[in-house]
C-alpha cells in the first residue's frame, strides 16, 4: 500500500496511490489525515488497504496522481529524529574537517532531533535565504513508526514500522561548526526537511525490505547529472529496529514519529570512500562527501554547495526502474 | 484567558479555566483540542475569550477543574525547542564539570531541539528506568506561539506569542556527558517533559508579562522543603521574542510551537551562584546548580539527583498567593 497527502490545509488530504504511482483515490471517507491513520493504525489500515485493493483492480473512481500536488505525507509530525547509521559518511565528513571519529561511533547510533512542524512536499522549492550558509543535500530513508514504548528493544522497535520512504534532509553545512561547537546540536543548521510523494508500507517493498534495513539503490541527481546511487542495505551499521530503540530507550516514541537513516554512504571496493559515478563507482548522497572526496585527493574541495537555481532529484527504482516513492525534486530558491 | 486539556484521546479535551482555577467550562463546541484552537487562532481566541467571560461570570454551566484531571496543555507538539536564556544556569552547569562560558553564550542563544510527542500532565508520575542515569528537574517558564515565518525579527517574533506557561523539562544528567560529546545534542538525556496544568494568554498576565520576559518568581520544592523561588524576570539574558527568532533563523515555526526559556536562575547579590533559600537567597530551579554551588563551595556535590519516591512541585503565584498556572506536582517512579 503506497499512502500520500494532496496539499490542503495544515495536514493535507490523504490519499492511497496505485503501486505504479499513477492514479488515487481519496480517503477522506476513511480517514481525513495520514496522521488520524498512523493514531489508530489497526482501525484504519485494513481499511486503507482495501480501498488499495479496490484501485488496483481499477474498480473504484480514480484520479491521475501528480506528484506535483503532494505535500510531505506528513505535512507536519510530532517527531523527526535522525539517525547517521552510514558511519562510513560520519567518518567523511569528520575526515574533512580533521575530527576523529571515536570508537564508540560503531557502536552506539549517533542521533539527533529535528524540527518537524513544517515539512516541503516533494516538488516544494527549498527556500535559502543566504547561499554563504552552505546548503547541502542529504539524501535518506525514513520509517514512520507506530507507538514504540520506553525501553523497547530492537526487534519490538522494528515491529513498529508503519510505512517507509526517502527524504532530503537539507543542511546548512556553514552553520555546523559553530552550532555543534556550542554542545546542543544542530537547530540553524537543520532548515525543513522534504519528504518523498508517497510512503509505502513495509510488505509492499517485499524481499527489499529486510532485517530492518531497505536493500535497493537511492539515486540522487543535482542539476541532471548522476551524483549518487549508493545501495540503502549496504554498510548501514544500525538497522531502524536499532535505531528506533536507541530513540526509545529513556522515552515513549507515539505514533507518527519519523525515523531516518542519515545519509546514505557506501564505500569504495578498497575500503576508502568510494569513488565517483563517473569513475565506476556509486558516487555520493550529498555534497559534504563530493568535497571531502575532493579535499582528500587535491588539497580543497572544488564543488561548490547548492545554489540559487540548483535542481536535486532523489529516488529509488524498481526492476523496471519506475519510481519506488516517487520523486523528490527540488529547486533551490531565495527564501520569503 | 487561562486554557487546559483534560485528559481523553492523543490531544486531550481542550477547556476555558476560570482565573482562580476552581472552575472550567467545556470549549469543545467552540474548537475540541487546543492545538487546534492554535491552528485557526483568529477564529477560535474570540470565541474562547467570550466562553472564559461567560465563565468568569457564573452565567454557564460549569465543572469544578481538579489539576490531577488535566494532561499538558498540549499533550502533544510539533515542536519544543528549548533555549538557555539564563546564562548564569549555564555558566554554574559549566563551572561544575569545569568547562569554559565561551563569550559568544552571552549573545548568542543556546537551544537545542526537544521531543514533543509525548508530554507528561502536571500530576504525572517522572518514568526512570535508572536511578543512574541521574535524573534531575528544570523548571522553566515557556510560551507558544502562531506561525513565525523564516527570517522574522524579535518584535513580530513576540507578536507571535499566543500562551505562556510553565514547564519541568526533566533532565538525566549522567547520560548528558556522553551524548553531548557526540556532538548531536541531547536526545537520551532528555526524556519526556511536563507542562503547568494551564497556559495563559499574554493579556491575562498584565505588567508581569512585559519585555518579552516573565517577571515573577518561580518556586521550586523538592520533597516539601523550598528548593527556588528565582525572579523569571531576571537575569534572563535572552527574552521570548529573541529566542523565537533564533529558531526562526533558518526556517518557518507553524503555530502551536513551545519555546522554553531554560532553567530560571539568579545570580546572587554579589554577582556569584546565588544563595540557598535557607541562606536568605531565592535557591535553584534544578539540582544541578545545587551540586555545582556545594562542588565550589565544599569540593563535591553533596544533594543526590532524583530518586524513585521523590517528590517535586514547581508554581507561579499571583499576589495573593494563589497559583497562577496551576501546580507541577510530580514524583519520580520506576518506569513501564
Amino acid at each position: 500500500m503506497k499512502l500520500a497527502s494532496l496539499k490542503g490545509g495544515r495536514d493535507g488530504r490523504l490519499i492511497v496511490v496505485s503501486s505504479d504511482l499513477a492514479w488515487y483515490a481519496e480517503a477522506e471517507n476513511i480517514v481525513p489525515t495520514l496522521q488520524a491513520a498512523l493514531d489508530d493504525w489497526d482501525r484504519y489500515a485494513p481499511l486503507l488497504r482495501n480501498l488499495s485493493t479496490d484501485l488496483e483492480h481499477g474498480s473504484i473512481p480514480r484520479e491521475r496522481f501528480h506528484e506535483r500536488e503532494a505535500a510531505a505525507p506528513l505535512p507536519r509530525a510530532y517527531q523527526w529524529a535522525d539517525g547517521s547509521a552510514y558511519v562510513n559518511h560520519v567518518a567523511l565528513v569528520r575526515q574533512a574537517r580533521g575530527a576523529e571519529v571515536p570508537e564508540s561511533f560503531w557502536s552506539d547510533p549517533l542521533m539527533y532531533q529535528g524540527g518537524s512542524d513544517d515539512f516541503l512536499g516533494p516538488r516544494d522549492a527549498i527556500p535559502l535565504a543566504d547561499e554563504a550558509w552552505g546548503c547541502d543535500l542529504e539524501a535518506e530513508v525514513v520509517v514512520v513508526t507506530g507507538d514504540v514504548a520506553q525501553g523497547s528493544g530492537r526487534d519490538d522497535a522494528l515491529g513498529a514500522v508503519r510505512l517507509i520512504g526517502l527524504t532530503n534532509d537539507v543542511s546548512l553545512r556553514n552553520l555546523i561548526p559553530a552550532e555543534l561547537a556550542k554542545g546542543f546540536g544542530f537547530f540553524q543548521s537543520k532548515p525543513a526537511s522534504t519528504f518523498s510523494p508517497v510512503f509505502v508500507t513495509p510488505d509492499a517493498l517485499g524481499d527489499w525490505w529486510r532485517d530492518g534495513k531497505l536493500h535497493r539503490p537511492l539515486i540522487v541527481e543535482l542539476n541532471g547529472a548522476p551524483l549518487g546511487r549508493a545501495d540503502a542495505g549496504i554498510d548501514m551499521t544500525f538497522d531502524f529496529g536499532t535505531l528506533i530503540a536507541h530513540a526509545a530507550k529513556t522515552r515513549n516514541l507515539r505514533a507518527g514519529t519519523i525515523i531516518g537513516s542519515g545519509t546514505v554512504s557506501n564505500r569504495g571496493a578498497d575500503g576508502g570512500p568510494g569513488k565517483p559515478i563517473s569513475e565506476g563507482g556509486v558516487g555520493y548522497s550529498c555534497l559534504a562527501e563530493v568535497r571531502t572526496v575532493e579535499t582528500i585527493l587535491s588539497g580543497k574541495p572544488v564543488t561548490p554547495f547548492l545554489r540559487h537555481g540548483d535542481t536535486v532529484r532523489i529516488w529509488m527504482e524498481d526492476e523496471r526502474h519506475r519510481p519506488v516513492f516517487g520523486t523528490i525534486e527540488q529547486t533551490v530558491a531565495a527564501a520569503g
